[in-house]
């Protein structure tokens, strides 16, 4: 799929780290495919996750009553939003694919990343009312989630302890990226790499890398309750 | 209830806003009770959120390959973890309930927050293998999650664009305070105050005083797949 452009919203500390592999050989496949890639490595970054007024260049539009949605709402129309923001912003207006690479921190995105989503998609940019879901603004956009779990996979299935995988996937998939007009992809879920063989956590790379071929061609899923809650 | 204590942990940047009024009359009540009440105020604070190598101090078990979370384990035996990290584990140890205070960014708690749980809720100090869920180390604490929401009960129904209220919950509330073995009470929701009048507003804050008086009394929910995901 020569052309096109992907993000690479990447959350983990360690290079050498199975996250680290994931991120690197989605980099390798999609330039291949002869894609542009461009990594947003967070932590390296040293990413700003707390939304504060720290966020609004300029005069706040109400000083004494802070609203950080209606503030960066507002910034976000007159340009004066942080540069490190509208720098993310621009990452993603331009991306066709997002891909989120993560481990599972509490059945959800690392605090770091959590900062992305709260600070970068704010309203007016990435949703408007009316102007979500399905007229979400990135609409056109496909996202998709690649994260790494502690617990295995029998965990995290229906009569597993953590209950099934798709049911933490709800805030993310459907609250946040459908929110905001993405169609999600089917999430690639490598489950437990600390307990697994160094074979093992070889076969995870291999097999995302397998799947990146032919990502393109990939249907989104159904998201909404049945996908997520159905029998 | 003379003599308990009382944690809140409160994510909001304005003291004026409704988070800050039912954070004060959450305090203002529960102390008139008898109770020891702490606000640990997350943005007043500054509170960092990203999980980096700062977290400990002294030498890293493994410097060529930080792994965040078998590092923090190993800190937490060692008492090396920073001491903004042990200063709210202190809290937590001493506190019979927890009180979350947050607006709902994205379906989740804000990035804040969210590092919050990361950080301070370490393996070996919330829990361990064997040592999770009903087993957790927290277990005989309570916990409350008092949100506000951008959008109304009725998006928030089975049949709302935002699907039920309590699947964004299954994350916190099971995946986060279960897993280390909080006893959950059901959460105070109070639905979209921006668009709501004052006294409404006001109602709100009111409610959620007079729930206060008999909260000690509450039987905590059954947390597991049919509260969340039930017909």
């Amino acid at each position: 799929m020569a052309g096109k452009k992907v993000l690479i919203v990447y959350a983990h500390q360690e290079p050498r780290s199975l996250n680290g592999s994931l991120k690197d050989v989605a980099v390798a496949e999609l330039s291949q495919q002869g894609c542009s890639v461009i990594v947003s490595d967070l932590y390296a970054m040293n990413f700003e996750p707390r939304a504060t007024g720290k966020d609004i260049t300029g005069t706040l539009s109400n000083p004494g009553f802070f609203n950080y949605g209606v503030e960066a709402h507002k910034a976000y129309k007159k340009q004066s939003l942080s540069s490190d923001i509208i720098e993310e912003q621009k990452k993603l207006q331009e991306a066709n694919l997002v891909i989120f690479q993560f481990p599972l921190y509490w059945f959800s995105v690392p605090a770091v990343l959590k900062g992305w989503m709260d600070r970068v998609l704010c309203q007016g940019f990435a949703f408007d009312f009316p102007g979500s879901y399905d007229d979400g603004f990135l609409k056109g956009k496909l996202a998709i989630l690649s994260l790494t779990t502690g617990g295995t996979a029998s965990m995290f299935s229906k009569t597993g302890v953590n209950g099934d995988f798709r049911y933490f996937l709800w805030p993310l998939q459907h609250g946040t990226l459908h929110f905001c007009g993405f169609k999600v992809l089917a999430p690639q879920i490598s489950f437990g790499p600390e307990m697994a063989s160094e074979e093992e956590r070889k076969r995870m790379v291999a097999s995302w890398a397998q799947r990146l071929k032919t990502l393109w061609e990939e249907e989104p899923i159904q998201c909404s309750p049945p996908w997520y809650f159905g029998q």
